[in-house]
């Protein structure tokens, strides 16, 4: 079923108890990443409507008060099996919400805990508009069009439309430049990731899910508006920095942060949304777009970066591995 | 004014226009950390009013289009003068919602901006129960309690009479391990600290205002339930981490990741509430109490850290140095 089918029906479903309050978003890891631009859009647009992001065993044992008939959760589990997310789902249930899961496996057992189901494109071939990030970014989108009405949905969507041929030029455009940051970060134990705005779950999935999960690098995310009240102190010629300079409403945060690098730091990587392309996508919603972009120009890097440290995106020495 | 006088006037007030319908807290760095906690509670407890925590200059530039009569924004700066978050109060004014100021110094630049000025115990022989942290908490407790009603009201009150004398006995117990912590850990470039539930702001302020704005040492907050979905594969028997064992609902998620760090890393510094005698607070309200107990138990391990690293925490190289 399509997004907009599924939040029509919800909606349909939730008339007589007086509609939807809530909206909680719970996940691990990289699909918290992936619902970071989802919170954002809700908490910045809507006017009712409530949001929270939850990473999932957070969720299930600091359940809010107010999660009930009146609530959608929204999870989402790449192969359907995380522990923590299935358990979110099901005290979801339990409280009487209803529950969307987002999975790439369609016979997973997250499935059997949810009452809609939404999968997604994955792969290499994937399409950017019909991944993880923007069918959970559509969930939002059309709770809040359908309920209180979203000004900017044609907008939006067109801005959709675009992206995957935004992301592909991306994807070339940094080929090279690829290569030479994993020359020069082959040694490197530690990368900073800087961000900020709604594309910011991009930066804390490159920081824990590639630099630390994959490549064993120590990692932090900055938030560019944090950085001058504490971490920029620990800038220095040595210390590399990523930096999203996103597009949209806090682009003047990563530029100030930008700005402070380029005078005192020595080894930062920039990637600026202006110049991969995003603007064409309209003012009112480009926000939202920053996420697919970042999300999929830094797998140019990881493939280069685990290449010339011998360390494959694949090689883990816990996860799966052994019990935890 | 007292924080309960304070939100009953402000409500008196909104009374015309359909009373509170959102609490915004915006502070920077070590005020945003601060705030963790007020967000939580409202997060967790409220059934109808929505919360949000933002560093300053996002929401200055990010604002949520909800912002009006029917918003509270809440402000911190300890010296009333950051620019970020003087801007945010501006921003607030001017969309009609009421704002009230945290500070340490009452004739600050933010207090012209503010309609209500609350001031709070700082120093070494500041009184907890009437710290910025828990000045914070008050305005989050008394806008439910005066509002939606909050059922644990008196019992979080008996909380803060304890916590004076909690955290004091938790200061001597740690002093002798904070000394060979110190001693461990004095050549260290990365310090990892974990945490979560409400008390987690307590180790990202432990990470971006402490290790990296005044020792120059890298650092990352772990989410202790997003731990095994990423971080965790960079644990190995070098890799230093503080982590934040919590009283309260969350309490599992911490006790689980210290059970993967105890078996497969070597370093690992404990701080654990139910220890260091937060206990005695009743369970329904212990959550808020974390960030309390933990953030002052911190500088124990500070001075001692700062003192065998000759690097006093009020060395900096940036802040309030250069232009920036």
């Amino acid at each position: 079923m399509q997004v907009k089918d599924v939040i029509a029906r919800i909606i349909e479903k939730k008339k007589d108890v007086g509609g939807i309050k809530e909206v909680y978003y719970a996940a691990c890891g990289g699909s918290y990443a992936a619902f970071y631009p989802t919170k954002a859009f809700l908490e910045k647009e809507a006017k009712e409507v409530k949001v929270s992001l939850y990473s999932s065993n957070e969720f299930v044992h600091n359940t809010p008060v107010s999660l009930g008939e009146n609530s959608v959760v929204i999870v989402a589990s790449h192969k359907g099996n995380t522990p923590e997310t299935i358990k979110a789902a099901t005290v979801a249930k339990g409280k009487g919400a209803t529950v969307i899961a987002l999975t790439w496996i369609n016979d997973s057992p997250i499935v059997s805990e949810a009452d809609y189901v939404i999968d997604y494109s994955f792969g290499p071939s994937k399409e950017i508009s019909k991944e993880k990030t923007m069918n959970a970014l559509l969930t939002a989108v059309e709770i809040l069009n359908q309920t209180e009405g979203y000004e900017y949905y044609s907008q939006f969507m067109e801005g959709r439309s675009m992206i995957d041929s935004i992301v592909s030029n991306a994807q070339k455009h940094v080929e090279k430049r690829a290569k030479q940051f994993a020359i020069n970060h082959k040694d490197d134990n530690v990368i900073y990731t800087m961000a900020s705005g709604a594309g910011w779950g991009a930066a804390y999935l490159q920081s824990i899910c590639i630099f630390m999960e994959m490549q064993w690098i120590n990692s932090s995310t900055i938030h560019t508006g944090e950085f001058f009240h504490g971490p920029f102190e620990i800038t220095d010629a040595n210390i590399p920095f990523i930096i999203q300079v996103s597009e949209g409403s806090t682009r003047s945060l990563d530029e100030r942060a930008l700005a402070f690098l380029n005078k005192y730091g020595k080894r930062i990587e920039v990637l600026d949304a202006k110049e991969l392309g995003l603007s064409t996508i309209d003012s009112k919603v480009i926000d939202y777009f920053n996420h697919l972009l970042f999300n999929n120009v830094y797998p140019v890097y990881n493939e280069a970066l685990a290449e010339i440290r011998d360390h494959p995106l694949s090689t883990r020495r816990y996860m799966w591995k052994v019990e935890y």
